[in-house]
């Protein structure tokens, strides 16, 4: 059987996804009108195939993580969705089946998410799976929110919920704990990790009124330490504060020791922020109304040590500066 | 021995290739405010070793070569760059050493092109090193040249000299020819391969006159049938005005057949364009002025059949539509 031609993949799977300005992806590359008085937001970020997800996870997870990623760190920024690019590096082992599945959660992600498709490469990779992504975002010109401003006295807060992804992809090994959860919770962890939910709903606030902000994605006791090292920082955490979905604190019954898991576990995709102390009352009003959890964790502290953790009347700093891909 | 962090190596290696809006790679996402009445032109290109470049390639020229593919895209749509973004997948071999060397390269194209790095993601590959690069340009609002619309009656020209890195590619595995090329004449061919000239400087004529334009990386003939399909039109193209640097021309004296990979192979990374007859002196003028060979190759003509090229008496179509990475 002949295989398509890259034309053809394209036409076929991909142009149905795209924007406007992604001129049907006939051309050799996109065009942007930015909005007057808006500054764009870029960001980038891959995921490989065995590091990133598993070989047999549903294409359409993939897509829908690959994009979410990117989309979570957008809304981290206090930018709304513009659109983004693709490069797909296929394995040689790659179906159209696997294709056409792939394109059609990348199409629904991209609806969610009111991020569409503006261009793309796809090559034959030579090995795994790997996908990247760079997403734009837009906010009004200068309001970008950045990761190095936190202030001494700042209120600390995330939102939704801390550890889930980590214990769902801890899930996929079958620890001890794992055997006592109920059906229902395992089911939670589990699309947690494989489903992020990037907090577009929350960009405007997070740029009204955080003062410093990042997604977590490497887990929260690196990415806070990161946080707090580029403001020159530091931080006391409550640990009993960190907002645990049930599922997580079901899990944390089980096995107390979970705890420095779920503190330093990758992939939540939420905000992280440091919040003037005089903000966090509307913020969390916008955030209900919005439906998404807000939680004052703790505060940002004058200090250059590592942010301290309060676990259970202990301070712990974790070593790790943070999740590192080598 | 330890390695280094992500953040480690960004800091290192990467910080210093940023442009303003990178905010020295500190931040989850660059900022880029867009100048007032211009669009972006954004474009994105992998590149795999195995695939688009050998595994003993000097790291500094693969660097040049991803960021270069993707600024001759930039300057075929008429499009000065702006910066780039850069997602790099390691294998696990990877060295230092390696990295000094190729981010010390990735510096000298940006500063060559004029093209920043605004930001990335480095990840582990699992399987064999992989680039992308998304880059952005600007134009005037508006005035992106298209892909989609020549016009029957226009005039084709192409940039440059044509084949030279097909017949570079040609020479690692030792034709019968090579042993007959100068040393002067080969090493020129190898070097059009991995060192790409993107004609940055020809941007503002290729929007001021060309009516469609994109950039030859995937051959002539199979780009020109795209660019012709994509407007509805054909064309007539007379081989022997298809420029040839000396060293393309040695060859072809050598071996005649290789007329038709001149043709169709890859990697030239020129510009084609279709070009109002009476704006084809002016573009000419501009371009003899930068420095940069202009042609006249053929013209645009009605018709939906594949373009026609006229090589020594006879009428050639070449089979397939373009190169397929697949």
């Amino acid at each position: 059987m002949t295989r398509a031609t890259e034309d053809d993949l394209i036409a076929r799977y991909f142009a149905p996804l795209a924007a406007e300005g992604g001129l049907g992806l006939r051309d050799d590359a996109a065009r942007l009108s930015p909005v007057p008085g808006h500054d764009l937001v870029l960001t980038v970020d891959a995921i490989v195939e065995g590091v990133h997800f598993l070989p047999g996870d549903p294409p359409g997870s993939i897509a829908r993580k690959a994009l979410g990623v990117n989309v979570s760190d957008l809304a981290a920024k206090g930018a709304e969705p513009v659109g983004f690019l693709l490069t797909l590096a296929l394995p040689e082992h790659w179906t159209e089946a696997w294709l056409a599945t792939f394109a059609a959660g990348l199409g629904e992600a991209a609806r969610d998410f009111g991020c569409p498709l503006l261009g793309g490469d796809t090559v034959r990779a030579n090995g795994a799976l790997t996908l990247s992504i760079t997403a734009l975002g837009q906010v009004p010109a200068g309001r970008m929110v950045p990761r190095t401003t936190a202030r001494d006295g700042d209120v600390l807060c995330v939102t939704g919920t801390i550890g889930d992804a980590t214990l769902g992809l801890m899930l996929r090994s079958g620890p001890d704990w794992a055997g006592s959860l109920s059906a229902e919770h395992s089911t939670f962890l589990a699309d947690r990790y494989v489903n992020p939910q990037p907090r577009i709903a929350l960009a405007r606030s997070v740029r009204e009124h955080a003062r410093a902000a990042m997604d977590v994605s490497d887990g929260l006791a690196g990415d806070l330490a990161k946080m707090m090292r580029a403001g020159g920082v530091s931080a006391i955490v409550e640990a009993r504060s960190v907002p645990l979905a049930p599922a997580a604190s079901a899990a944390l019954r089980l096995d107390p020791s979970l705890i420095d898991r779920i503190l330093t576990g990758g992939d939540d995709y939420e905000i992280l922020c440091a919040v003037p102390a005089d903000r966090v009352a509307q913020f969390r009003a916008e955030a209900q109304e919005a439906g998404i959890p807000f939680t004052a964790i703790g505060r940002v502290v004058a200090g250059s040590d590592g942010p301290i953790f309060r676990v259970d009347g202990t301070e712990k700093r974790y070593e790790t500066g943070s999740f590192s891909h080598f």
